[in-house]
């Protein structure tokens, strides 16, 4: 069971998730040469007590740590490793490594997740096999490995074992906890377990429960193992252990890391060697060879007892246990979140980070979303680094910014580490953001829906000192606000905002998209729903212009305000100031204020209004 | 491995894939008792060449009838089974049976598959373990099992198979053979080897090849069983058999029947009995124990040998293996199909139905498509009977009445079934479809995109005689359409039509939907492409009644022909006779025939058209 030669604890190091993604990565340009270091943070005279009600009494933790922790101890990061990680994020552990560490395309000087600016820590998780205590630890009581011994652990109990070794380490405070999959979940648990240890928390690729599904797959894979006849009742050796068992349960995992579509286009029907079908049961398709492959180099590193264990604490992971709902579980947290997922993923689904999303939204947090588009499926959290180190190492930067400046202008004077453009590049204000600016009360509660690059949220933030929250559709935006430190939701208004309690918001800013909404009524009556007040604008369809065109032109009208074809046109819906205010007379809507406008003038049109403003603004509310 | 009193050939009798299915009927009202009958259709004088290469020289089949075939001989329907299933489809072998059949909710008088009307057998096929020879009978050679000497056996084997026990049967054609999942390869095997013996074939929730995703399932299953100490090298015996191996295999496979979604619904975290966790590793969740019984009924009932033998045919399955084309290969099939897929099924997608459908539209089939709505995933096949059984059922009616009714007046007597009417049961035409009658010049291909349900179509073959092509959207529509013998595809037009080649018909119908579309630009162009002449309907934006509206009132515009309001009007582009004719300008499109009417007469207007017309009709083509 150990190829280990340098770490007496665990018997494997350098596991290694992300092949694929180091496959392409010959140059790690990284942190370079480190050490797993091992520390005990449980003795027998303070024993760690388990969610399970058992007691262990004797830990050790193996970690590894990148960057330093500077004076102010604020720029500590800890990374939560997925099931078959370790400590061994980044860089080499010995020169002649085959291997970087797991996540070293995110880790490293420069890097997502920049070590010139962060401490990084990552520990191997209780009951891994990797250095920290697992069921392949020696239990102190019998002088044995504990095997079957071994008490069934909880994602809760990592996340505490996690804490004990941060305190040994002296760290006080972090800037950030970021996991995928497992590691998500370890997040998520952060949060709420230490609310005032965690600034910020970025759980990727994961979810508050593990699904029937995830489940069923999980205890297959067990059943596999548990079967196995050198399973031994979990007291197998080395030379004799479920190697069969375990490349199985490896092998279902493995199929639903990867999406149809990857399969599809890595492996398609290639045969592996021959052109010819071999006519027997040998291996002969490609995809067959690969998963035998991934199958057997995973039973060179890993231990059956732990895989049973960490299954076990993944199945056992639900937020929500004994309790009414997660909104709940997520008042007390106070950090910022950003939850990320990959639009491929089906074993943990950009469903089921909405649903943390919608949670932490009803709970009223700072949470940015962003649903990276992928076709590598859940792997993609190992593979996809480019965007979503964009997107983390934004989040980081303007995370610390925000916390080390807690003055009033942060957006004027932030700059984006991607773009080096402060957030306020627009050459030139529209006429619309500064009227609307004129209508919001400073300390104000604000939702744009359509935020775009989040310039009116960071105008008003500046300006109003309000708290700001954006919808965005579009992926790049959603980046770009969240690298801003805008608390940024990835998501199409057309579904709905059902995370959002009634009055959530003194406003809510439509700006120019009501025309270009599939169901502008149900759009405006979420509006209504979850904000105070509304303010609506959109062009005005009656202008002067467009009704001379079709009366005597008989055309579609193509002005300034409408510059499309009829037939390439965003806005799908055509309408007047007269249309609106009869569509809120019939939904019961109170038009507040109206501001008619000519382009370019800040004073509204006061003379025939349908007939004479290109666009106009309103502020509604509810009857 | 036998638990049959009566059958003394296969081990196992009753297999019962629909578990799920069954549950809900207590009652079969069916077919009542029926008996598995056994066949020799291959002995040493005239051995069965497989596609391995090698021969076996000695086949019995099982298989069971029900209904009666007529004088003609033209009501005989065949139905291919699953990987589980058997002979055995509807009603008991014997009064005591718990179970019905495996697909006795489709197969009965009045069913979806009405025996009263049809004569339908079914066998099991080569290579299983229900009566048919396959790898549990015994080797002629050897006086043995065969065990692994049993030759590696294709789908194509399968059907070749099930010919030799027609042909003894004399059976001379089959109006239609039906079969789900691996009986849908089944299916489409037949039509391309037998395409002057059927005339009309239906592949469900099926794929012209295994994906990469699938085979790996299949692997991994098959794996498990071969790895299993007990599997002998395939020569155990029924006391010692491999019995964890296939209910590993089994429970693989039963989580890729079942949708993400019915999962949830079903199980979702539920604990089988306690409320607290066991903190142990016994299967707790409701998912696990389902599970853990599927598997260990399966062992009880199935062959691990034949498993193997099944899903390696399966995996095998590739339609276009060495070949160029699946349009080419579907080129010398001459019956009707209807393809059925459901939303849900992520084994076999409704993607890989389309690429069917996409083929068999390439080759200039007569193809219908049903993309059926159910959360239930690829079990849909078994459970989502009343849905299937409507478009199935018809679409046999409808078969049967063309093939012995050759008349030309065919729509305007023949009375859906379900309905109870014929087609034309509109009390007044639209007067649109009475001008695109008239452009119509007989015998012509006719693509109706947006064809509702079916009337226009209709109309066109009753007094026209074109060759009718439909696409549509709604799916009740699709399955009205069906069932009255139109060959009607479920799709959005948007995504294209890239299943026709350039010119494939003679004219494409978008009758009062091109400003409803999103991109009419690209849908113009693609009909353009498949079609020498394109015949376009829409209202006028421009008549009078329009222009005065917006000119005098300033709203949008409200009349007969376009009576939404601007809020929710299905029209997303406002466009008048100028603003077609400037785009067809521009697209290089050249108008043949403008007629622009007021409603309800179908006299064309004459003096100012775009002032004066309500809707137009418009004959294109390329220039």
């Amino acid at each position: 069971m150990t190829n280990s030669e340098e770490n007496s604890v665990g018997p494997v190091r350098n596991s290694t998730e992300p092949e694929l993604a180091c496959r392409n990565e010959s140059i790690s340009n990284g942190v370079g040469l480190v050490q797993t270091e091992i520390l005990r943070v449980v003795e027998p005279d303070k024993p760690l007590e388990l969610k399970c009600g058992k007691k262990l009494t004797q830990v050790d933790v193996a970690y590894e740590t990148y960057g330093k922790l500077n004076a102010a101890g604020d720029n500590a990061v800890l990374i939560c490793h997925a099931l078959s990680g370790n400590a061994h994020v980044a860089g080499k552990n010995r020169p002649d490594d085959k291997k970087y560490g797991w996540w070293d395309v995110m880790v490293g000087p420069g890097k997502g997740i920049d070590t010139n600016k962060y401490f990084v820590i990552c520990s191997n998780f209780l009951g891994g096999c990797s250095g920290t205590t697992g069921p392949g630890s020696i239990n102190p009581e019998s002088g044995k490995p504990y095997g079957l011994d071994f008490p069934i652990i909880t994602i809760a109990d990592m996340v505490k074992v996690q804490k004990l070794l941060l305190d040994k380490l002296n760290v006080k405070q972090l800037l950030a906890v970021i996991g995928g999959s497992i590691g998500g979940m370890q997040t998520l648990r952060w949060s709420i377990d230490y609310p005032d240890f965690v600034k910020a928390a970025v759980p990727i690729a994961t979810t508050t429960h593990l699904g029937a599904q995830s489940i069923a797959f999980d205890a297959v894979g067990r059943n596999a193992i548990l079967a196995d006849p050198d399973f031994a009742a979990g007291q197998y050796t080395p030379e004799k252990s479920p190697k069969t068992g375990l490349a199985i349960a490896r092998t279902i995992g493995h199929i639903t890391y990867l999406s149809e579509e990857a399969m599809r286009e890595k492996f398609g029907r290639q045969l592996r060697n021959a052109k010819k079908y071999s006519y027997d049961f040998d291996s002969e398709f490609a995809v067959e060879t690969y998963l035998d492959y991934q199958g057997q180099s995973f039973v060179e590193r890993f231990d059956a007892n732990s895989y049973l264990y960490i299954t076990k604490a993944a199945d056992y992971f639900d937020l929500k246990r004994n309790n009414d709902s997660l909104e709940k579980i997520f008042a007390n947290t106070k950090c910022k979140f950003l939850v990320v997922s990959f639009a491929s993923d089906w074993l943990f689904t950009p469903k089921q980070s909405e649903e943390i999303v919608n949670a932490l939204s009803a709970a009223d947090k700072n949470v940015s979303y962003c649903n990276i588009d992928s076709p590598s499926g859940h792997d993609a959290f190992l593979l996809e680094y480019k965007k979503l180190g964009v997107a983390v190492g934004g989040f980081l930067d303007a995370t610390y910014y925000q916390i080390t400046n807690p003055n009033k202008y942060i957006f004027k004077n932030f700059q984006c580490q991607h773009t080096k453009k402060t957030i306020h590049h627009a050459t030139r204000a529209r006429i619309d953001y500064e009227l609307i600016e004129s209508l919001i009360k400073p300390n104000s509660k604000v939702l744009d829906v359509g935020c775009g690059n989040g310039e009116l949220l960071a105008r008003l933030v500046d300006d109003k000192n309000i708290t700001a929250k954006g919808i965005e559709i579009n992926q790049e935006l959603v980046t770009h606000c969240i690298r801003c430190g805008i608390a940024t939701i990835h998501r199409d208004i057309e579904r709905g905002l059902e995370q959002y309690a009634n009055n959530s918001f003194d406003y809510a800013i439509l700006s120019q998209t009501l025309q270009t909404v599939k169901e502008p009524q149900k759009v405006l009556a979420e509006l209504l729903r979850v904000a105070k007040k509304v303010i609506v604008s959109f062009p005005n369809f009656a202008n002067w212009k467009c009704r001379t065109q079709l009366f005597f032109g008989g055309n579609a009208p193509v002005t300034k305000q409408l510059p499309f074809s009829w037939d390439n046109s965003p806005n799908i819906h055509c309408l007047s100031l007269k249309d609106f205010e009869g569509f809120c007379k019939k939904l019961n809507v109170k038009i507040e204020k109206r501001i008619p406008l000519i382009n370019n003038r800040l004073s509204p049109v006061k003379f025939a209004p349908n007939l004479f403003a290109e666009q106009v603004i309103y502020v509604t509310s509810k009857e």
